[in-house]
């Protein structure tokens, strides 16, 4: 992904954050008050980047807000904007810091959505959006499937998914029965599909296998919580070689140290991990909503 | 703080978190689908619990809701509830884990409100809600100062407070005068409080110091962002002097490795950590809301 920003202590916590958790980012640019180079400019050029696969913006006002809308229009890369200055008191600190007019938010807020615009409500929704736009196909239908081995996360990303968009249809009566020969007799095979708290990487391997070579789903949303002591080091593999399948996947690990040294692992290799099952939902549904 | 939880992978995922962030935890309690002890008469134990200073749940349906809401409203200590199961598929899933009828969220959720029970939308609420909770004291008033050493930090922090319900004054003429002898010329001393981007340890001290004995705020949120060369580690013994004042403080700290070990000392210390701006003004708010 690639990042344009203006104020740049806010892109350097976030190149820093990057760097540690694993987020390859392509082009870093901090424009300042503008002098010379501005956002539009540098939208144009980005978007013919060949190392850039989504783009990132932390914008304070336009430089120009009709060629801003000519040129969003026409850039092929989805393109995700937190747009500084959303109260009169931001707005405010916004003409103190760059010396910009921030402009009214409502209406940048309707040409977000006139232009196709991802616009993220907070740092962890660009960061977020941004890296999994980067790194994820398109998610071709609403319909995803949740497979989890902690079941209070699982309802958690429900709940999420839903509110966000997403669909979330039981496997039809044939796929459930392929899927329960892996499951033992009291896990769930509804949707969320409850691995259970003793669940293995073959497991998680097994169902998410028979899951993505279905056509019943559009994408997955893992949650492997890595705390149960059955599920070992390998589960990282199994996840990353789930790419063949060319659908979107978005991990959600949460814990410690241990569980920081494998979401870094994925992310490295291209698999989106949150920390919570909302934000992996959100992030899922944003495939979506760019289709 | 203590947690009482209905989902174990949830609760061992977060008390993981918690060892890994500095984070204290008094009791740790998973009760599963209640065969004996249920959460009434845990909250009850909690709240005679010297030990424990707030209260988070994870709570997928009460085992009854008269008593429930006869002790919760009884209790003196902050509760903070995340209720899992809030749409039609997460009560489905509720169903399929504990077996309990999650019941109507809009029932829970208007009691939770006549009962002042603090209700986490999101995992993250949940943990940040709690956990200032049980370092910090009430916030008096809504105002507060946001002093940072980077600009886009402050203005989404300064969106994200109002959002909140927060009140953000500009300093008095006086207080101001006090604050420039500490600042560049070219600082701005509105609120946000500027500090700019060559911000030392010595510059936070004074100002902080500044504006907490002034009687203008009731509490504060410090941004700071270590990436920055004049900053040393030195801040984090300045911002843990600052208890001396007894009033509110929420920090924002955002980065890699080493902005870590600083937000874990600080955690440690009973100085609340966040890493995005619009966490640590959402979680200072709630200060305010349960006085």
């Amino acid at each position: 992904m690639s990042i344009i920003t203006q104020s740049g202590a806010f892109g350097s916590a976030l190149l820093d954050f990057c760097a540690y958790s694993g987020i390859g980012v392509a082009k870093f640019i901090s424009i300042g008050n503008r002098i010379d180079v501005n956002e539009i400019e540098l939208l144009e050029y980005l978007d013919s980047d060949p190392q850039t696969r989504a783009i990132g913006m932390y914008l304070e006002s336009t430089a120009d807000g009709k060629k801003f809308m000519e040129v969003v229009k026409k850039i092929k890369k989805p393109l995700v904007v937190f747009k500084a200055g959303k109260t009169k008191k931001g707005t405010e600190a916004v003409a103190s810091h760059t010396g910009a007019l921030a402009g009214e938010y409502e209406i940048y807020k309707a040409a977000f959505k006139q232009a196709n615009i991802i616009e993220a409500q907070s740092v962890e929704d660009l960061l977020d959006f941004t890296n999994i736009l980067s790194k994820q196909p398109t998610l071709n239908s609403r319909k995803i499937a949740i497979i989890t081995d902690g079941g209070g996360f699982g309802i958690a990303a429900a709940d999420a998914a839903i509110q966000s968009g997403l669909e979330l249809p039981e496997p039809s009566q044939n796929l459930a029965t392929k899927i329960k020969q892996f499951l033992p007799s009291y896990a769930s095979i509804k949707n969320p599909i409850d691995l259970t708290g003793d669940a293995t990487s073959e497991r998680y391997a097994n169902v998410l296998e028979t899951v993505l070579s279905s056509n019943e789903y559009s994408g997955v949303l893992i949650i492997a919580l890595l705390q149960i002591s059955t599920l070992d080091e390998s589960i990282v593999s199994v996840i990353e070689s789930l790419k063949k399948y060319g659908k979107p996947i978005a991990v959600c690990m949460a814990g410690g140290a241990w569980t920081h040294e494998r979401a870094v692992k994925l992310e490295a290799s291209g698999i989106p991990v949150f920390p919570t099952p909302e934000r992996a939902a959100r992030a899922l549904s944003v495939l979506y909503r760019k289709s």
